[in-house]
């Protein structure tokens, strides 16, 4: 039996059009938002508007989220007036939030001992993919669930994996920015080099991006750090945000990860100058300043 | 008038089938190495052996060399028996090592007092790439003289960028490897936090191989890397050799690089287990003990 | 007019023997914690006991207080039946625990708006320092409180510097781990270089000891950890938490602290081996880990 | 047989001194130095002046000297005019430079070779200690010779330990060192979190000068880095030379030291500053620009 009704929690930058790529699926979309106006534009589109995250999980199937950080998918799925108290046994939720992996276990075990299902869902790509409805999803929880909630995710992404019992999606994206984190040193620092050896960096980002040092930073982001374009596609504060949620990990599965906590300190260079809605690529200005530049 | 004579020092695992390639595109190559009997198998594609580099450059119009590290290019170049005294004034010489940008001027200014002109040319593509003849080559020097000897470097390799003054292509070599240093962390410490928070890696390496935090190490040595096959691309003791000259020319220009520091210590966990001819992929392997695993 | 009545909150290692000497100072002590059978041998010694912070607090014109971490203070200043319910306007509130100053401003506020004063004032010297009462404390809040409260201060402690408004106390004792923690590294570091160099650590401890780099570090816990001496003075996991507080105040403050973020990593070794509670002199095992030792 | 006969070679900041304090001492002195003018105030002392190491040792039970660094040993004890040409069987040669201890074992070799004994002997206690002949002295070699040389090294120091073989005083330099540099990285971060945080550094360094926490360099330099007096006790560009020959033993003995490269990068930071020369306490300044003050 085909999954009708939607619900979804949290219309920012990224559940705004998330939302929007539900209704154009056809779903029967119920939204809440902590700012209610950030609705009406949804509701423009046909989306109902719910009083409480509860009321959203009550009129729905499958409730998404998609909110800031660990303590909001506490408090949106489980404090007083959450998806928590409205939702059947039986539905599900999904949260597309990015989170502390043992944040979203406990919330996934408080709602299963009431009978609803939840998936770990973060995703990749930016306002861009959740606009374009592009985005990358992985997804933690049970595998079952999972192939249930495939049309919604399928709404709003474009690549889906399946990564392991509950958590695993978090896990897997807290990964994926450790990874994006250090590729962004690597790039700051051949930059910086560069410079101070007196060669120009776009020459040494054509060769390096062409062999076996090359990464989507160095290919995307290091042309726009270079000419001094630091317009967000992913913000430094955001970054911090989530190489918080990597330290936190870090320490509850007592994992060692050097690399990705200097990058976390060298980002606060940015932050100590006013720069935390700076894209991601600042960071070379922060090795720079290293450097006295 | 078209280049003729090529001369070749240093029959390495990269410089013996470099200068095989010359020979197939039709140079009259005279070879000369400290090891002698490594002259063998080029001899039987028809190239003459020298008694010395000195030797060797009175029989070239251009002369390249390939050797491991700075004191070898000084060495061949201007040492007892070198180059420098049997190269002829407009005779033009090559140095394919990766070596100090510093010693790549000394040199190039030793040389240029006698009229030899010479280009630095470190190449990126492994000896698979030496013997496909598919190899980058970053070069610096004379731009004049770059394109004098293009012909010699189109029978090595298929990309070739002129970055600018002589050194500026051990510069951007360098710097290729301080961004490939940190991706290789990036991939170790994301795989190591992956399989401590009890995700497969592969599935993990499946999603960010695929986004904004993908590399080519992610791409290429990731799936290596969790099979535990560690056989060498790039050796470990050769990736801390160009590290070693990354921290002096960070010490010359004053550049901070706190992240190729840590990869180098990182690496040295390797060392002290008697792993530096595994593959940089091992890599995953230190950052893994660093986790009592 | 002298403090008589002072109630103590956390009985805890540090707490207990701080109750037990406010007791032998004459004050008149009224006491909780959680497990109330640890209050057992203050009851021997005199003490009262309440059912809960707020019964301290309101038999108390100071009240102490001594309890693990930031959440722990803000449950018992703040939650239900917290000192806040029971405290009498023109009493006063001290707390000894080690904590955010984020926490410690805004229980602060919380109190003050009461007309209650707190002092946060976290203590050095350890459990020995504890019962002989011979502790450092670090104070900040209001100084004519801190001059009030001078007495309760010195039943507990020998040394006492007012360092400045809410918060000034927590971030001074942040700052005493940050330097703690890199003096660790510093030995640990150089006795495992001695070791892989060769030469016999004593020897090193003894010279490094007398000179311009030696430490309380060095003198103290150098030769235990040489023995293989791990019996905790303070132990890893307590560092470890500290440490967490420490870049909890350097995402607030913007401040990047690389070398306390590292040491924060390199201790995590040792919780990954389960060496959480051995003391910190451990630190020498988790970097000899790293070159294979 | 008392030693009569002491050689100096290198009149430096720290040689002259200690040339003078073996005249006082009432040795007949020969001395040497590349820049013969600076022999000057010892003739006038009463020293005799040779044309070369090698006419030093030839004069000399045993010869001292006090370079800047490996390959300048390498030059006076063993290139042309070398102290191994003067020397004669049986006499002694003591280097109180900081130098490498493999370039210390391999000279020490090659004098012993030609039955000449060699001490490695660095020093600790800067140009006053040199002054007031209160220096500590690490000594690596033969334990007779060592006893045999004492007179002359108490001449010039007055803490003397024997280390253990050749190289074992170099090495436990180098340990000093690493030990003093991630201290002064302690003082510094503690100082910049500090401040950013709202509170009197010189409160924070009374309360952590006097416990566990505490250091010389808290104790000593702390105060001066507050005040912003950058007036060189010893300078960064020395520390960052003798960090330099950290990392040649770091690499010699495949010793993972993550804290030593950190340091090294973050003191970079007042090299490109054209603060080199500047005492090392000026490392405040580097941290705290990497949090933009």
């Amino acid at each position: 039996m085909a999954i009708e009704k939607v619900g979804f929690v949290g219309l920012g930058i990224m559940g705004a059009p998330m939302a929007a790529n539900l209704l154009k699926a056809g779903f029967e979309v119920t939204v809440w938002n902590r700012t209610a106006a950030r609705a009406d534009p949804l509701i423009a589109l046909g989306a109902r508007v719910a009083g409480s995250p509860a009321e959203v999980s009550a009129a729905s199937e499958v409730t998404v989220s998609c909110v800031s950080d660990s303590p909001d998918v506490d408090l949106v799925a489980l404090g007083p007036g959450g998806i928590i108290e409205g939702a059947a046994a039986g539905s599900a939720y999904i949260d597309c939030s990015t989170i502390s992996p043992a944040v979203a276990r406990k919330v996934a075990a408080a709602l299963g001992a009431k009978g609803v299902e939840m998936l770990d869902a973060p995703v990749s790509g930016g306002d861009v993919g959740a606009k374009a409805g592009t985005l990358a999803i992985m997804v933690g929880g049970d595998a079952d669930v999972f192939e249930r909630c495939l049309p919604v995710l399928q709404a709003m992404g474009k690549t889906f994996v399946f990564c392991g019992p509950s958590g695993s999606g978090q896990v897997v994206k807290l990964c994926n920015q450790v990874a994006g984190a250090l590729n962004l040193l690597a790039m700051a620092e051949a930059i910086t080099l560069c410079r101070r050896a007196g060669v120009d960096p776009a020459k040494m980002l054509e060769v390096v991006g062409a062999g076996a040092a090359s990464s989507w930073m160095i290919q995307n982001l290091g042309p726009r750090a270079v000419r001094g374009d630091f317009a967000p596609g992913f913000m430094v504060e955001l970054m911090q945000k989530d190489l918080r949620l990597v330290q936190e990990t870090s320490a509850e599965t007592a994992t060692p990860l050097p690399g990705a906590a200097l990058v976390q300190q060298i980002l606060r260079t940015l932050e100590a100058r006013g720069r935390g809605k700076d894209g991601t690529q600042a960071i070379v200005d922060a090795v720079a300043s290293l450097a006295g530049d």
